[in-house]
């Protein structure tokens, strides 16, 4: 089959053996998959990566020295049934699903892997028992954001907000907008959110930012304070009166950036309490000031992935329209502009997130 | 009245202006006072010390130009009531208090300070507001260990702990030996504590350790995954096949040494989910690995001090011997051997804690 392979640090097309489904999997065909930052940082920094994967447990890290085929944001159709399934899903089945295989030596990765190739190919296997049906009105590639708006709502589920926690977004990148949709999703607000980018911020309005922010103009933090004053003054606690007012309501602040540095820039102008979840995926070494974080009680939750049920769940709010993912699809190519398009996203202001389309061109 | 002080980076004895109790405090004789690890590291890397409390927000941090005298682990008694004081303890009534000076202007640190000396001098200045009677049956020396006791206490309540959590404590000095006492104080066991120094092996146990640990002998998870196992099965959680059992409690790992390094071994060390709590003041720049945090899911608690009402249970708790404190004291110095007793209490297979008795020598 075509496919995008990462090969001798290039992002090239080639063939590359069709993948072959297993007892309990099927075979489809990638109908769009989204590119991921992760995937632009594990092209860009690929021994970074594949250190930082083995440092954190991962006992399948990829071999760089052979092909990957990147790409775990997809919609795909079955086109074959593997021995020992159910067969639940006819042929020609819009799907979604985690990108992991379930095998029973344990979980296996779709697409940071040198075997199970992901949705930049013109065909993958997928484990049947994760498949999740497209609804018939969803479009495929609205279908295709259920993996990066699924990270969204597991940060969220996992910040273990209360009802008077103000919500501070740093980065909408598809990461951040990611949050901002389920924070809007839980009635969380209002949602400041803060990115240098004026794409970005207009795209952040559009999912559900009630305050967006250009760092480079304001601090962030600002606009935070002026968003989380009490509006039932009863409610509030009662400040000591060296403290300048009014009371703030609890900062949760929701890290989506993922680069280093900006932990460090957090803890230094969180106020006292606040609960940072990191949801940007920062693969390199980071320096923070403890002190920081002692002296305020910080809290710092970091968060990968989503639940099963928050996977399926998202792909119901996309379909009923409670996650808004048109405003996010900027750009579509097919395998051959895969490269570029790698190149275009390092440019924050041009594009949210394109679908890679292997039937395209 | 003679004071150590920390003047041109050295520790001497030297005579200082007596501080005059303002309106509401109170004059007390320091009785005795601990040395505590901050106050070796505020005097080894003053300059560390003070940019880094000016980095996390502190309005008033130390002038190293001008003479500090530390010491914020005290039992004192009270010699003169200030204007405007209730006077409800008499002259001569042993107190404790948490080193804060509450004026009208905002809290005032008392030890780290120009102005508020602390208890490495004759005399202290007091708020009489935050006086807690000594009990007449609880000797001083283990009234002054309320400080640093309580700083478990804290670090304890604040790790939220459900009834199945299963405790590592990463450092055996003071801190984590408060940490220990606090964690058999609420029954939370078995406790498994690792320090490289035998005898503050030695001092876990007396505190309450289940099991300690040698770092340089046995990994201090390995004992932990030992102590973990659920003992009612029926509790546990079932694991994938692919999962080495058998299945452990949920970790709560108390970071108590307070080095650059220390919590990114945690990081790569800890099972997933682990919550980790800081009490360990690291004072330094500090690097870690985002990805294993996020790869596991792992959360970080900073925590510092205590609130009032743990203040103050603390010193209840010492005096009915629920906290036993007597095995942490390994030493008594003059004022004229303080700057002995910071070096020896870099050694840390000598002592765990030196009390300063001013008028001792």
């Amino acid at each position: 089959m075509r496919a995008v392979v990462m090969r001798n640090r290039q992002l090239l097309v080639a063939d590359v053996p069709t993948p072959e489904p297993g007892p309990g999997e099927v075979l489809v065909r990638t109908l769009a998959c989204g590119i991921c930052g992760s995937d632009l940082h594990a092209f860009r920094h690929a021994e970074r990566f594949v250190e930082a994967g083995r440092r954190a447990g991962n006992p399948r890290v990829m071999d760089l020295a052979r092909d990957v085929v990147m790409g775990h944001e997809f919609c795909a159709e079955i086109v074959e049934h593997g021995p020992g399934t159910t067969r639940a899903l006819r042929i020609g089945t819009r799907v979604c699903s985690r990108p992991t295989l379930l095998r029973a030596t344990g979980p296996q990765s779709i697409g940071y892997s040198n075997d199970n190739p992901g949705g930049y190919g013109e065909y993958m296997r997928l484990t049947e028992a994760l498949l999740l049906e497209v609804p018939a009105d969803l479009s495929t590639e609205h279908a295709a954001f259920t993996e990066p708006m699924a990270v969204g709502v597991h940060a969220v589920a996992r910040a273990r907000l209360e009802p008077d926690d103000a919500p501070l977004v740093i980065g909408c990148g598809p990461v951040g907008l990611a949050v901002i949709a389920a924070l809007r999703l839980r009635g969380v607000r209002p949602i400041v959110a803060a990115d240098f980018s004026p794409l970005r911020r207009e795209l952040a309005v559009a999912l559900g930012a009630d305050t967006v922010v250009d760092p480079a103009e304001h601090a962030p933090w600002q606009s935070w304070r002026e968003a989380a004053v009490w509006r039932d003054a009863s409610r509030a606690p009662r400040l000591p009166p060296w403290v300048p007012g009014p009371p703030r309501r609890p900062a949760v602040v929701f890290e989506c950036v993922g680069v280093p540095g900006v932990l460090d820039q957090i803890m230094a102008a969180a106020p006292r309490d606040t609960r940072i979840v990191v949801v940007g995926v920062c693969m390199e070494p980071d320096t923070i000031y403890p002190l920081l974080g002692i002296a305020k009680e910080l809290s710092v939750q970091f968060v990968l992935g989503y639940t099963p049920d928050e996977f399926a769940a998202t792909l119901g709010h996309i379909a009923e329209g409670a996650i808004p993912v048109a405003p996010l699809l900027t750009g579509r190519v097919g395998l051959g502009a895969v490269a570029r398009a790698f190149e275009d996203l390092a440019a924050p202001d041009r594009h949210a997130k394109i679908l890679v389309e292997p039937r395209r061109d």
